[in-house]
């Protein structure tokens, strides 16, 4: 038996790998679960895009071009133009399959093994697994549920800046906490990665679900950072697409795009089929955006008013996103979840949610949060917070 | 402007990455290119894929599991019982978006940076892109065009086994050779692996195109790999359906599977829609896969034919795949390539092939060889090889 490396062994398991057994055994015992805990919302697809995919004719679904095909680059164009960057083009962009390929070419351009990078936490829980699968060391830094999880404050990334950091990491509006980052706080991380020559990677891939009249600052409306910043986008949560696998990473930085279509190239093709519905999904959206946008914010609305409801929890109003980091009550929301799916019904009913410990560097300082994403309709999430509520009560621990 | 990383600077161009501009200028001046040097089929997709394209009802376009929807794994179950592997179940499948990542997470299990795999040469060149993107280094063994680039004496894959190797990655049938591998062959291989507990991963993604009437012996009909093996193995040549992102690893090791999810998970899902399609293509294909195989027959044997008459040519009878590596009577293939689309042409029509030296670790072993791709008809593959033929002889160097 070939023992394995040790790249595998560091690879973290996802936050609710542990649940998912307990999920399937309480759905075998006919107990119906509601998932808080991923970020497949219900929201349907875009007709258009539903409708290119019935109007295919072609004979060959054959390979596009390693960055992605000129059509759907043109596109994305377009829509980073009507975002405000004009001088934005198809050739600024590499289409990846999904997000995480985007981020996995970035980190790969930017960082060796050994090399680090600042995320301030809690962070995507998988922005740790891809930099370990590529033998980069996360530094992170806490933010608090107290300023509703905002940018901590700049020395603290001064402080962790060694030789050996590459680029700083954000999610804006953030997954898992909805914080949306202020052009204040920007600028600040610009004036540091500008001082200390890194770069900042920028995954933006909610940034049409903001709320409350808010919009979201792009890393890319500053233009000192035009050779230090790249952003991840992604199709997924914006058309409710998160099958189709077709994200991109976008940026001015000749010298960054040359070397990650090497990467491109060697794994040949984006997702031919995801790019041509995407494409048409683009075309005249703003109505489903406009839809889409309203539905969350009635649902964040719900739900934190009904989380804050419920003695002890502490719920943030996040500014984005769709997800809220949420303080509840228990020692440890790694046995609660557990115990939610292992022991505890309410009427054949229960919730999963994700423990907050996966999305800190230090588990311990998320033990009493939960991750909570609102992908629900508003009569699941009020059902689902009952649940909770009454689960609160009873749980033993 | 931040330091790229050293991996990026290591990463290889693709082996006709130079060429392309010229090929882009050619075209431009009105010159009809005939590509032989890439692995993109003419032949159609199956109708069966096509229609399930059409017959997709779903209203959200939502996550696949990590490791593949069961419905797919439980097809590709079917498929390798078929292949005579009746103990292969779906949980023995990682579908991933190409075989591409399935090579990706097999390397990232096995291998941490520094370590070694060994390849025989001439090899599909992205081996060596995916190897220096994860900081794993390639040992080459030379295969030679006298032998039809049969396995190298064994003794030389001793000799270059180190403490740091973890892997022999062989392609059978193979790109670029054609080449396929016996089945004393593979047991030499497999004794070598497991003297030194060596994984073998095996990309066999060519395997339904053997021509000859032989077939494709694969590395899991040998019982006692049972825990060192890894299969490679995609949608996208079986179907010519290369863009629509579809492969799998295969392997009976549980721990690799386990340490492989972990990967998976990170990405979050495969693409949905080709596993639907790839479904749909695997139902009764046995008519789609014969009328390839006789259509890639008739074009290999006119090719291979056609070749060795021009004076010089050295083209070995391939046996699988779609490629034969072809010796030519010039110095250096690189600078005939090029001057093919820029400085010549017959009748306003010129070809482009791949340059050997990109498919070698050290270039100067393959400077008189060229890779040629028979995914052309008949027509214009004879058409091709009367453009080489006059060109050959009219190259000035």
């Amino acid at each position: 038996m070939p023992k394995l490396s040790h790249r595998a062994e560091n690879m973290p398991a996802s936050p609710i790998r542990k649940l998912v057994p307990y999920s399937l055994a309480a759905k075998q015992k006919g107990i119906k679960v509601y998932h808080l805990n991923i970020g497949q919302p219900d929201i349907e697809t875009p007709d258009s895009a539903l409708a290119a995919l019935k109007d295919i004719h072609l004979k060959v679904l054959e390979y596009s071009l390693s960055e992605g095909n000129i059509e759907y680059r043109d596109q994305l164009a377009k829509y980073y133009n009507k975002l405000g960057f004009g001088d934005i083009s198809a050739q600024n962009f590499i289409v990846t399959n999904g997000g995480s390929e985007a981020l996995n070419f970035t980190l790969s351009v930017l960082c060796d093994p050994e090399d680090e990078i600042i995320i301030p936490e809690p962070y995507y829980a998988n922005y740790n697994g891809f930099s370990t699968a590529l033998g980069v060391k996360v530094k992170s830094i806490p933010s608090s549920i107290e300023s509703g999880f905002a940018l901590p404050p700049i020395d603290a990334f001064d402080q962790q800046i060694t030789s050996k950091t590459k680029a700083i990491l954000i999610c804006n509006p953030g997954n898992p906490t909805g914080y949306l980052y202020t052009r204040q706080e920007l600028e600040q991380l610009a004036k540091i990665a500008l001082k200390y020559d890194l770069a900042i990677i920028s995954d933006e891939v909610y940034r049409e679900y903001v709320y409350d009249g808010e919009s979201q600052v792009s890393v890319l409306s500053f233009p000192e950072l035009r050779d230090h910043c790249v952003v991840i986008d992604s199709e997924s949560k914006r058309y409710s697409m998160c099958g189709v696998r077709v994200g991109c990473m976008v940026t001015r930085s000749q010298k960054i795009l040359e070397a990650a279509m090497k990467f491109a190239q060697a794994r040949l093709s984006p997702v031919l089929i995801g790019q041509i519905i995407a494409s048409a999904a683009h075309v005249k959206d703003e109505a489903y955006i406009r839809s889409v946008r309203e539905e969350y914010t009635k649902r964040r609305d719900l739900l934190v008013k009904l989380l804050n409801e419920i003695p002890g929890v502490v719920c943030p109003n996040p500014k984005g996103a769709f997800y809220c980091m949420v303080e509840l009550p228990v020692k440890d929301t790694d046995d609660f979840a557990q115990w939610l799916l292992e022991s505890y019904h309410l009427d054949g009913e229960t919730v999963m949610i994700a423990p907050g410990g996966g999305f800190y560097s230090d588990p311990a300082l998320g033990k009493k949060q939960v991750r909570v994403a609102y992908v629900l309709k508003e009569e699941d999430l009020r059902k689902s917070v009952e649940i909770l509520k009454d689960a609160l009560e009873k749980y033993p621990a």
